[in-house]
């Protein structure tokens, strides 16, 4: 073999094959799938239903103030470098005192890690705790980043169930009989992607105590904080730190509507010290030295964007999300062969059921999600990217009209796809 | 113990130990020792020669029209989200052009992988080829990072010597004696940190031979490409793509003096579609499409700013640095028990040795860096903290005036701790 053409003789020739396993837990994988199938010069415009990112709308558009105050950071020329340790230091006493607003308690900055983005948080987490021999809890339906880095860093993924019919809580007995003494962590997601829930205090007070009796760590995913718009508010997970010791994940994507800014947290929820007590407090930072920050500048702004974006942004985001969560829930109904379990009530999206049945030649959620691009334009996420196969994720954060006309091409799609029998 | 309040009831107090391992690798860790050295109240401003970062210094300040590019981007508001398909592609053109103009050949787009800077890029490689039972040779002196992410993901770490006689060149002899068939790659910096040596291209082929007759991966650290001003001008390893595969890692950091800004990328040179038989390619992309993006509104400016900055910039700090390592080669002359052994040429840092033997009262480069820091506000990097004892790593990327007082301090200070034998 040495010196021959072949790549056998390449040393480096089988990479690390946690990659390939960790990659199949993608999103993106599958959208791209999608992409591949439109017709790209098919006469109408493309309406995808599939990505979390509203912030191509301009109805969803940030804040100026928020904008001025990076651009404000960009052109002082302070921020251009490494961060500066006060410059940390005020980027993570902005995030301590905004999520302080809604705790029984104050967070300081020490209880802050500053990421890029909530995917460099569940990045950090799951390295930290990643290791061969445990395992972690997470939902199904679930967000794949969580079990691509879980299973990236050698851990059991084990699945507990949301339950549609009771507005998609944590099945807490299948979390009991699920744990056992390697379980490390179980990961919530509130409010919820792709189930669109929100949790009461109440049920969130189930799982503290349930976390606490199992002796595990709660990370609980809040990137969409605060976007709720039912009956139910949002009730950060925080507020529990005195049962359970926890990590709240989150970032300015969502609330802000900029998700392309790159920044988020870790911010750590442990009233009694027991995270300090173990070694996870110290090795959070440490991996965090060795990893990237955001963008200074970003960093810089921080402090400005927590405390004057205008309120009357953040209402008119939660009136708009309203409305279109309400379009799709209604034009959902009329669609025979889609049912939505439970009303969103906040993030933006919407898990329904695909009846296959009453459909004629189409074989899975994915078959589906792959013509329904091909014949209408309209992207939609097959349930089974996010384990649960013949369900859909559909997004709502578009403008209301575009909104209903792809809702409106599904219907379409559907009628014509029916089966003979009904 | 189930119920207890000790911490050993917790399921994961025992976080995952190669982060622990990794973190040890830190130059931040010998940073955050040597701030807590300074005499806060002392009476003269803190010098630091210690960090890679010229841009708090205002004659390194980036490109106006590097500023404007992003400030444009994000005005838009149509970089505010996750990247578009295009945006991510105009990107990685233009990285593939820039880097093409000094290659025999031209990198396409789907050459290049953009990360958060060089670190991410170092990150994502030792994902993917990092695992139990592989090596990699990595270079003493170096930069902790690269040994970090490598311990981090279970590879062995092999230490090939710089020869400090022969301008820091690797030495070959050891590479070859030092790699087996487990070694999947050898890392090489050039231009050098922490050595400011810059490779010939005599040189820079002898690594590339050596790497295709032993079958492993070339990984170059090209963050401080172009940053040269010495008779040795800048040859990108991608040169000798045509010998064996390798990858390029760079980042807008340093010559562009923003390394806040976050962007950076993964050159596939692979004329041979050796990467590209193996798994290696498909395992980059994976790894990327799990982690976060650089900001979007950095990557739409990218085009602009790659195309657009001024040549006067790029000559003004090379001019600066010339100087600066000047001033710095020639002070450092004075000083008895200090010397630098190779000129530096390129990057902007220079190693020099210790003679612990003519100083009375210091132990070692961590005490006398802990010392200067104490008496004198001066930091300067121990060389423990890169693998050499007794060595110290200087940076000049300062100010002329300000670099002069630095190392004036450094004078007085070893001439107040001269040994009295001398
Ligand atoms: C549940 C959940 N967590 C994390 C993320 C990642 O957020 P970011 O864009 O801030 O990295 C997303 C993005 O869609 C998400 O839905
Ligand atoms: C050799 C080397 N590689 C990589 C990096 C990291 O670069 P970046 O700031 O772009 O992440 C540095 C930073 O000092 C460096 O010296």
């Amino acid at each position: 073999m040495e010196g021959g053409r072949s790549s056998r003789r390449w040393r480096f020739a089988s990479p690390n094959p946690a990659v390939a396993a960790a990659g199949e837990r993608s999103v993106r994988r599958y959208l791209l799938d999608l992409h591949g199938c439109l017709d790209e010069r098919g006469p109408r415009p493309v309406i995808p239903l599939s990505v979390g990112d509203p912030s191509s709308c301009p109805s969803f558009r940030t804040a100026p103030e928020a904008v001025e105050a990076v651009a404000t950071a960009l052109r002082s020329g302070e921020f251009d470098g490494y961060p500066s340790r006060d410059t940390n230091l005020a980027a993570r006493r902005a995030v301590a005192e905004y999520l302080s607003c809604d705790l029984p308690y104050k967070l300081s900055p020490d209880d802050v890690l500053l990421t890029s983005g909530c995917t460099q948080a569940i990045e950090t987490v799951m390295s930290v705790f990643g290791q061969p021999g445990v395992n972690i809890l997470l939902p199904r339906p679930g967000y794949p980043k969580h079990e691509a880095h879980a299973v990236f860093h050698k851990m059991e993924v084990r699945h507990y169930d949301l339950v549609p019919e009771r507005g998609w809580e944590v099945d807490l007995e299948a979390v009991e009989a699920l744990a056992d003494e390697n379980t490390v962590a179980i990961v919530i997601i509130n409010p919820n992607n792709p189930c669109g829930s929100v949790y009461t205090y109440e049920h969130l007070s189930k799982i503290a105590d349930t976390a606490n009796k199992l002796g595990m760590l709660v990370i609980a995913d809040e990137v969409y904080g605060h976007l709720v718009y039912g009956s139910t508010p949002f009730v950060p997970m925080g507020v529990f730190g005195e049962t359970v010791p926890l990590l709240t994940l989150g970032a300015i994507s969502k609330r802000w509507a900029v998700p392309g800014w790159r920044f988020g947290w870790i911010a750590i929820c442990d009233q009694k010290c027991i995270l300090k007590e173990t070694k996870v407090f110290h090795s959070l930072r440490s991996f965090r030295m060795l990893t990237g920050d955001p963008a200074t500048f970003v960093l810089g702004a921080i402090p400005h964007i927590m405390k004057n974006t205008n309120d009357e942004f953040f209402s008119k985001i939660i009136k708009l999300l309203k409305e279109t969560a309400e379009i799709c829930y209604s034009e959902i109904k009329e669609i025979n062969c889609i049912t939505c379990p439970h009303k969103p009530e906040g993030s933006f999206f919407m898990m329904v059921k695909l009846d296959i049945s009453q459909l004629s030649d189409i074989s899975d959620d994915i078959d589906f999600c792959r013509k329904l691009a091909k014949e209408e334009s309209v992207m939609v996420l097959p349930g089974t990217a996010l384990g649960m196969e013949n369900w859909l994720r559909i997004t709502f954060a578009s403008e209301p009209p575009k909104l209903k006309q792809g809702l409106e091409r599904v219907k379409s799609f559907c009628q014509r796809h029916q089966s003979q029998v009904n």
